[in-house]
């Protein structure tokens, strides 16, 4: 039963140039989620990176997605304006979007939260240390313990320049003296929007478990729901008016 | 496949008492409830009413539900405080609550909202029409229309002396000119709380598809998840102290 | 002491074109906005429209407004897109914007949601009744009754595809049996956004005491507040990093 | 002009039983808390501990109250439940009350609350920094830095067993690898709470101007606002029942 269709979308620029990257990540980051996905009975995974046609992204593809899952950081002024527009409509009619690490700067990102998404940064590999706030939240489901370390990551700090998340599941500590709001839950129209903090390109953090499962949760909690369709505009009374 | 251990539990009072709400619910409002719900294959259901020993709560019983759905209005007072303090602690342990109509007054409810919960109020028979302010929640999956109407029912109405709801599913118009925020999610240490507004006792709300399709996807919603276990009390240092 | 600077924006051309709103706006509703709060000691009020230059909101202007009320609807699209990103940055950086009945369209609205603010409407000149949820917000204050009626405005009801209000303030009630989150407050970055509905423009909705009390009390809430200067990009260790 | 009238509570225990504390509050800490405040013009200060008739709290002193601080720790069960009902009552009408530091265990937070507020903490003088993640929020004006430190304190750490913030204000860092959300604020019925989590016995925590000015920021936040008289219970209707 593979009833979940997830489509994990990539950059794909650094591997290619940069070899502390392609060392770690040598075929994308993508192929990495896509394996740990591909594992599960209920998630169907198809990739697109952003050198493809359409960025990979043409109507039959997002027609066939229920949730995006999107890496980007050196490239995200090359993805096409239309395109940033038809997923973000995509989003709004029940997609869920899945933004990792860097993608925070995404414009898709960008343009769901309305605020610039800005924050502090510093890529000296230190330890993040990513506590679970919400336990009974969906997303931290099957985690087993209260926190778990990623030992060497770019840090994000406070002040994140984004809406107070709907739902905040994780805060991350930093051992240079940083915190940052790192499981961030938002609802825009019909889709669920989620944002996770780790995965930068040169640390193996998308092979650790914990972020594995993390994301595989996200995933399901972000799939459409069957709710209500929704109408708009001019409408009928429902009542007599006098 | 029975996964979800669900506890209806009943004043079971004005039953006995009032026959404008037996001839409604002949053998309580329990027993109709628990008959909607023992129709889903991933549901195994019990009843418990004040009346019966405990409460009909005692810790086998709470040892063994996911789920406690619960409808009071007349002999709030008469709950044992012991059995209160012990349901909130299940709650905080993981327990999914449901609160229905009167319940808003409950000792449980209260203690767990941690306000009045007052409310105005008019048993009329009036029409209340439900309208879903946010289609992609889980608890408004399968409505088929954007409202629907019970065309008989008490009026509650704004103020409504809660927290500000963490998630607002639904919001009430009435006939007679009121509002009412009417399905409420909060989360509550590790358990979800979903209050939901219709049900009085001498209406047939519990009859009606819409509402007992509202109250089946509430169980599922408030299902305890997986999460971490937490610990709390003295802590060591994860890093060195200077 | 006239320390809050408002600027009151309009579009004003629904005055210029429409006699069934010249003869209740014959000056513009901007005008009549100005009015009222030009009463106040603490508020130092301009107003700009859009067929001023820059649409009146030059960088002279926007240097000078703490607050910025909106009221737009017929020609949404004719404001420029650059200045579109100016008054968004503008909020970031802590402007206050108070956007008024139809301006759930406005371009600048739409930007700062990251949601289509769709909804649904009706203009039969039906009764609005707006209750207050939450009678301990700065903006209620002062309202003598738990509600207030407008006789007649056009009806906006949900689904409102708005992010959930992280502070509502009003819902309202319509006779024609439709409901709306219609006070709505949300931060973005430093700045304060309130969306506060009634305001047609064939209504004398603005002349109305309550309206212009909720509008004052917005207007001193959106107030950019003497917050931390907060930084962004590459960042220090503020700790020893191993 | 002393139109906020303040109540600081203090158990006032440790400080006349153990040295490490009176060494650093030798007249309680009610006293260094009142001595800060009683500098701002705003601002009318009293006090009262727990082993004052009524614990302090007499209705006289209530009645005068708008605005209650408490500190308490070692002592919450002497706390007479009566005073604890009669508290929170006055909270829900409009009193705003400052929960600090191990008063997140007090019978008053806790009952407003509706939740266990556990936490971890260690008491070996760590560092804790404090970080502004609001800086748009009233209780966050005139803070220069995006942070503050201070230099010794008890580590409290997440799972922090409260309901979420409507309001997060502060994130806290701790040396021993702990984060806690540190700045919360909540409504309850008409009144406004606010937490704030520094402020151990042995530590002169309230002696740094940053919690100084956090707390008289708080109790600004917390005056009770003139909304609408709320009523509850049977209601007419508003408009006509065919």
């Amino acid at each position: 039963m593979a009833d979940i269709r997830v489509t994990v979308w990539n950059e794909f620029r650094h591997e290619k140039i940069h070899e502390s990257v392609s060392k770690v990540y040598p075929d994308g980051i993508h192929q990495v989620i896509a394996g740990f996905l591909q594992e599960e009975d209920d998630l169907q995974v198809r990739t697109a990176v952003l050198d493809d046609p359409e960025h990979g992204l043409s109507d039959e593809v997002l027609d066939n997605t229920d949730v995006l899952v999107w890496w980007g950081h050196m490239a995200h002024g090359d993805v096409d304006d239309a395109v940033v527009a038809k997923v973000v409509r995509r989003v709004w009619s029940g997609m869920g979007f899945i933004a990792l690490h860097s993608s925070h700067f995404s414009k898709v990102f960008k343009s769901l939260m309305g605020t610039s998404c800005d924050l502090k940064w510093r890529a000296e590999n230190e330890k993040e240390r990513i506590w679970v706030v919400e336990p009974s939240h969906p997303i931290a489901a099957g985690l087993e313990q209260e926190y778990f370390e990623v030992p060497e990551e770019e840090m994000y700090g406070e002040r994140f320049d984004i809406p107070a998340p709907e739902e905040l599941v994780f805060i991350s500590w930093f051992a240079g003296g940083n915190v940052v709001r790192s499981g961030c839950c938002y609802r825009r129209n019909q889709g669920k929007v989620f944002y996770f903090r780790p995965g930068h390109e040169t640390c193996p953090t998308f092979f650790q478990s914990e972020v594995q499962l993390v994301i595989k949760n996200a995933i399901r909690w972000a799939v459409p729901n069957r709710g209500p369709k929704v109408t708009f505009g001019r409408s009928q009374p429902l009542e007599p008016l006098s």
